[in-house]
């Protein structure tokens, strides 16, 4: 009784939906420890989709937070094997009260899904579990081998999976890896992103007065911790958007003159990005830069929250003893993460005011990255891509970062397929994310068919 | 029948310490709405305080916001009328955590009264509450008219009692006001403060993206509201401390020589000062003064708190669209309020870097102020303080701001003794505030003993 991909999937298309808004329900917000009993019930959801498929070797793997999923299918010898990742967890919903329908029960408008996790991750990763029951389900077996590895802590660093995959070549060992959780550069159109910015994230503390003072009796004269973290923040870009860390552009390598030229020709509005995706009034960051080059290639620093003194309605008139403050550091190709975060430890304490005391805790690092946009698999992509959509593939990059690539580069020595079916206005980590309806469907029938295609 | 004052204070003073202890217990925090009923509980604990002193036209008078009270007793006719001025709320009590002992539970230790309120202002509120008690008690009348009017949002800006003062000039006509809201410039050392600070209380909100995005896809080209923020509070001041208004210097009045010379007298160890007042490792601010001058004759700035963007454990991506800092500039003799907050607002404009909007809101303002050192009431009370301490009295100023001392200078025309004996280590708006015991005592019996004599 094979069906083909296509009426296969069709056919199923409603339950498909349903199995994913199950999924998104379960509120798996892996940075907070409240919501840990989530994210297990989430890992424990991914395991049986994967069950359902006809995937085997079905584990839940314990780590020292949240658990990993393995699971593989390795029935097609002399094919070659596909590491497909995604992840389940999903960033805090905050702030809540601009979000027009609630985080966790998804809902369809305007041909959309919206909900925290319908894009990133949990509908791009679920579209790898549909393609390959849909495979399982029309052939009875799959064109490929097949290994799946699914984390709960993409939006925590990533930890626990960043230990695994070194101490688990062999189990892992495959010829490409395939992640969806990256856009299309624009409705439409094909996209294949080859290249990723590395991160450094950290805590930034700083410590004024013992305790807090009255700042009409010590104003003057006492150190104030907010104030004294504020010049430190304001010492670490300029007016011009260059992070003034020596020696941090050193290493940065510029993309090639093809990439360069390829960019030029994707369309790009400065004016439209300003006034729909962004929504301000001017532009910031190194304007000697092209924006694409800027958010694609180009390493940048941004306080992401800040922390001090009183908050609360009203006035009070105390001089604060500490602050804190959330910094990353954005990395592209050839930045070592390490070197930056000893430099930028360096640069911090140098410019921490008299007065103050400073420490930097580093709570996740992961370097930039490049793919060869000639290899196999992502020819083969392409490829399908560009028959899915009816136009030919674009190689972009995206500014994000996805550290499990590095990991895969790194450790298994493969590529990675970055084939994402997002939108630029999506609203990652932002109230009101959404996943559009027909990607989800277009995601599923066009992984079926780069597996396919790959094994032929 | 008649005690002297020292007796019947003696005779009385547990009871006096037990009535204090009962109007700390009010939590009466004016900055925050779900404490109304507490500040209210705590302005009907002084109307019943006052009409068992002795005092007649006992009104708890209705505001926008808090109550504040009148009392008078004036039976003494030729004889001068003070007006005595105080107030009964506090600061909020956070950090909770580093309490030692429930702010709001007041507990002796090592000879001090530890609560939030001890020693602002309830402690020394409550002591002319008990001189007045204790002169009628031991005369049956009072040596001077007395009026008492004590409000409510002292430490939320004083819009009620502003709005009282210039609206009643008759009814609250007086010679002097008597203010004990000041310290000793250190222990047992009698002080009269002849000058203070005034305050512009602002608070800035700058807005970035329309919503917040991920810093990853917008990371090098979007405004971010922190940081946009951070680098405007930043040019707020230079690294010396100065402030970059322009023309903010320009009125500021320089201390006279006889004030320097008497300051460069007192007690001051810039080290002690530094490890056991403020508890850091440098002094701030312009190194150029002195830091007795910094502190009570030069203007400041502060941020007393700031907040933007994701601030939970963990790690989050996201570029904030808003962010908001408390923002106050202590002023001196002669800047006029209203000229400077224009200037402000002028400044924070100027210097708002390019895709960030920002707002300044003024939440309160009071002018500096110095008082005339001759006059009668000043030298009754350098007397009799010299008396009650045994050496003789300094005049000092103080970096704090009591705005109403303004308000009575120029609606009522009256200076004001500031006659105060908390002590400069008393912790007033930080965790673990304290009110020496043995100061409560000596103020009710000075208090006292400054009306009679000011009577005679």
């Amino acid at each position: 009784m094979p069906h083909s991909i296509d009426s296969f999937a069709s056919l199923h298309q409603d339950r498909f939906l349903s199995e994913l808004f199950d999924f998104i329900r379960i509120p798996s917000i892996s940075t907070l420890p409240e919501h840990n009993g989530d994210v297990r019930r989430a890992a424990e959801f991914v395991a049986q989709s994967l069950r359902h498929a006809g995937l085997e070797n079905v584990e839940i793997i314990e780590t020292d937070r949240h658990p990993l999923i393995y699971a593989d299918w390795l029935h097609a010898p002399g094919k070659p094997t596909v590491l497909c990742y995604g992840h389940y967890d999903v960033q805090p919903p905050d702030p809540l009260e601009l979000w027009e329908t609630p985080p966790f029960e998804p809902t369809l408008r305007n041909g959309n899904i919206y909900a925290r996790g319908a894009v990133d991750d949990k509908g791009q990763m679920y579209m790898h579990v549909k393609a390959v029951e849909t495979l399982m389900a029309t052939r009875g077996t799959l064109p490929v081998n097949v290994k799946f590895l699914i984390e709960g802590e993409e939006e925590v660093g990533g930890a626990s999976i960043s230990k695994y995959v070194p101490e688990n070549k062999a189990k892992l060992a495959a010829d490409v890896a395939l992640v969806s959780d990256t856009a299309l550069y624009a409705e439409g159109i094909p996209t294949l992103c080859i290249g990723l910015r590395g991160l450094v994230y950290t805590e930034i503390e700083a410590w004024g007065p013992a305790r807090d003072l009255h700042s009409g009796l010590y104003g003057g004269a006492a150190p104030n911790a907010i104030f004294g973290l504020v010049e430190l923040l304001g010492r670490l870009k300029d007016a011009g958007g260059r992070i003034q860390i020596p020696g941090f552009y050193d290493t940065v390598r510029p993309p090639a003159p093809e990439e360069h030229e390829s960019w030029r020709q994707l369309p790009f509005s400065e004016q439209e990005f300003l006034d729909h995706e962004v929504g301000s009034t001017a532009l910031t960051g190194e304007l000697q830069y092209h924006v694409l080059e800027r958010v694609w290639a180009r390493p940048t620093l941004e306080v992401h929250g800040i922390a001090g003194g009183f908050t609360g309605a009203g006035s009070k008139t105390v001089i604060p003893a500490r602050a804190t403050a959330k910094v990353s550091l954005r990395l592209v190709p050839d930045q070592d993460p390490v070197a930056v975060v000893d430099a930028f430890r360096a640069y911090v304490a140098s410019v921490t005011p008299a007065g103050i005391r400073s420490e930097v805790r580093v709570l996740g690092t992961s370097p930039g990255l490049l793919v060869d946009p000639n290899h196999d698999a992502i020819r083969v992509a392409a490829g399908v891509f560009a028959e899915a959509l009816g136009r030919p593939t674009v190689f972009t990059r995206s500014g994000g970062s996805i550290p499990i690539v590095g990991e895969f580069a790194h450790h298994l020595g493969i590529p990675t397929v970055l084939m994402g079916f997002g939108l630029p206005d999506d609203g990652l980590h932002s109230p009101n994310e959404k996943f559009k309806l027909d990607n989800y469907y277009t995601g599923i029938r066009t992984i079926a068919r780069f597996l396919e295609q790959y094994g032929a």
